[in-house]
């Protein structure tokens, strides 16, 4: 991720991750004390990062898996260890897990003593594929979700894809959704080697995780190193299907994984890019067919109601202060930001999911 | 003050501050709403400003004056009513007040919405001179003053210094403290200046207060736009008084203001300077008696002991994780950063402030 004097590396690449962290120079420099921040779900994998770790380890931290513990509340819990810790300027921070680990623990590493490098090990496919890079952190308020964070690049990002294993099923296909999602917005060639090869993606095969990770890693990069902090407009590629998604996600009160809102997201996208950008039928189809293949969800239940997720979109517009601006496909791997939809489009694009 | 696209200025002058706010177009902008933090010492002001801000403003919170509003509760206390007020990504921040509120408001800046702009109105000749400017922002906590923070550049500085006209003579002298720092660093005309014409200054007029303050932002820009993060070491130049200025302070457990503990801590220094870079013994007398004009300390009390000055002084030592450095003078306007004092200099120096 090209960044000036931020830039940073993400290294894919299975096998034994302590030694992976111990080839990096500024871990190794003398002063370096690590404290861990470790995701209660991969507790065996914290276990070995403490013991090759040795006396360099500073303290560490296990924070409960979930999306509760994206709060201020485990933000001050960090605080706390990292005073006992005694954390200087010398300390890096380790973020070892899933998404919300990693916003928390980064959260936490760029507000200690106005900031501490932090070295991310995501450990689900939706960290590893998306939001270990690019440097986004914070926390929920009760009232909304990320009100309170700051943009604080890693050091590094280490990716170690046999850590997927023991991913729950269910979650695994949740991050294949952004996976997908990659392809359709910036790369033909990554969603035809998924159409060639999903039955061992599927399996987790790690060389065929590896060169799918490297694939979307490599476009999250270059977004990120073109506007890492929303400001030209590109970085809104990467909210293809998440407009409506989140309008899902929302109204569906976190019964549905964010992946899985995304894909429904990503299926409405698709219906409108079919009218307004006359995206292919036959691609549409191929979209439609790797989001089923994935055993994502492909229709919007009863229970969520059409009017439940406008009003999510309408606060998600009021806090942009302005309309909703949609990304929209015009082929596999291409796609147009800032396009305006009415709200009768939205509602035939939901129509069409409930068929 | 230079920092590429986090460049911005800084204001001085008397007269209408809401009238200086409204020339920025960044602030004049259609869709800007600002949200205003004020001093519950100034709430004249505040008020003024809350008319001239209008429709445009999104809302406001008042914030005690003291160190012990340096919290994290003061920030939730933030982020509620930053929540009520809808703040988005056009929101701006209004910190009016001295350090403290510049401190915190600033921090909730950084922190809502990954980074909103703050507007700082310093409202106390430290934070005039010195604090609202250079991006450090934070809080402390229970186990140690400033352990949580972002660096977060202002979009612009506004200083008014009628607006010092209330403020309480004793932290006003104690401002001065930070000035005649100002001189010692890095100008010694403005260190003649002030010899020549301190009574004026002592007598807040507003021209004189104007040329000192502009002079002191100056410096103070030119040494964060080097070395934005303490990294490259200039910024340590700042810290001249500081080293054993800030163990009197912690030793005092805050019966002294920062300004008067700094006072005793330059004129330790001054004498560590003299025995270790030949600061001249002229030089050194017109430094003391500056000092004695402003009404500061320049004698320490026998209740503030040298252990616990030591003590504090090896905390920080700790958390810097390596030997104190001291900033000496070679001459007014001379400095040199990273000089090793032992242990039984300083305690000779502080010897010399009971004589």
């Amino acid at each position: 991720v090209r960044l000036g004097a931020r830039s940073y590396s993400i290294h894919v690449g299975g096998g034994s991750l302590p030694a992976e962290l111990s080839r990096y120079p500024r871990l190794r420099a003398p002063a370096t004390r690590a404290f861990l921040v470790c995701d209660s779900n991969v507790q065996a994998l914290g276990k070995r990062l403490v013991r090759a770790l040795g006396r360099r380890l500073a303290g560490n931290a296990i924070i409960q898996a979930g999306e509760a513990s994206k709060s201020l509340a485990t933000v001050e819990h960090l605080y706390g260890a990292g005073a006992r810790a005694k954390l200087d300027r010398h300390s890096i921070v380790i973020a070892v897990g899933g998404g919300v680990i990693g916003d928390v623990a980064g959260y936490f590493a760029a507000t200690w003593l106005r900031g501490l490098p932090v070295v991310h090990v995501p450990t689900t496919l939706v960290a590893q594929v998306d939001s270990a890079i690019g440097g986004k952190t914070g926390v929920n308020l009760p009232v909304g979700k990320n009100l309170v964070g700051a943009f604080h690049q890693p050091l590094l990002v280490v990716v170690d894809p046999t850590t997927l294993r023991t991913l729950p099923e269910r979650e695994y296909r949740a991050g294949l959704a952004e996976v997908i999602k990659y392809g359709i917005i910036a790369d033909a060639t990554l969603f035809r080697r998924l159409e060639m090869r999903f039955d061992r993606l599927l399996r987790r095969e790690p060389s065929e995780l590896a060169w799918v990770i490297r694939r979307c890693c490599t476009i999250k990069a270059r977004v990120v190193s073109q506007d890492e902090r929303e400001t030209t407009g590109l970085r809104a590629i990467l909210n293809f299907g998440h407009t409506i998604g989140h309008g899902i996600e929302a109204a569906a009160r976190y019964r549905l994984l964010h992946g899985e809102a995304i894909a429904l997201g990503m299926l409405a996208a698709v219906g409108l890019s079919q009218r307004v950008l006359r995206l292919p039928d036959s691609e549409a189809e191929r979209i439609s067919s790797l989001i089923r293949r994935a055993g994502l969800p492909a229709r919007l239940e009863g229970g969520i109601s059409d009017e439940k997720i406008l009003a999510a979109i309408r606060l998600d517009k009021k806090r942009a202060a302005g309309q909703v601006r949609f990304v929209l496909a015009r082929r596999i791997g291409r796609v147009r930001t800032g396009i305006v939809v009415s709200a009768l489009s939205i509602r035939k694009a939901l129509e069409r999911l409930r068929a």
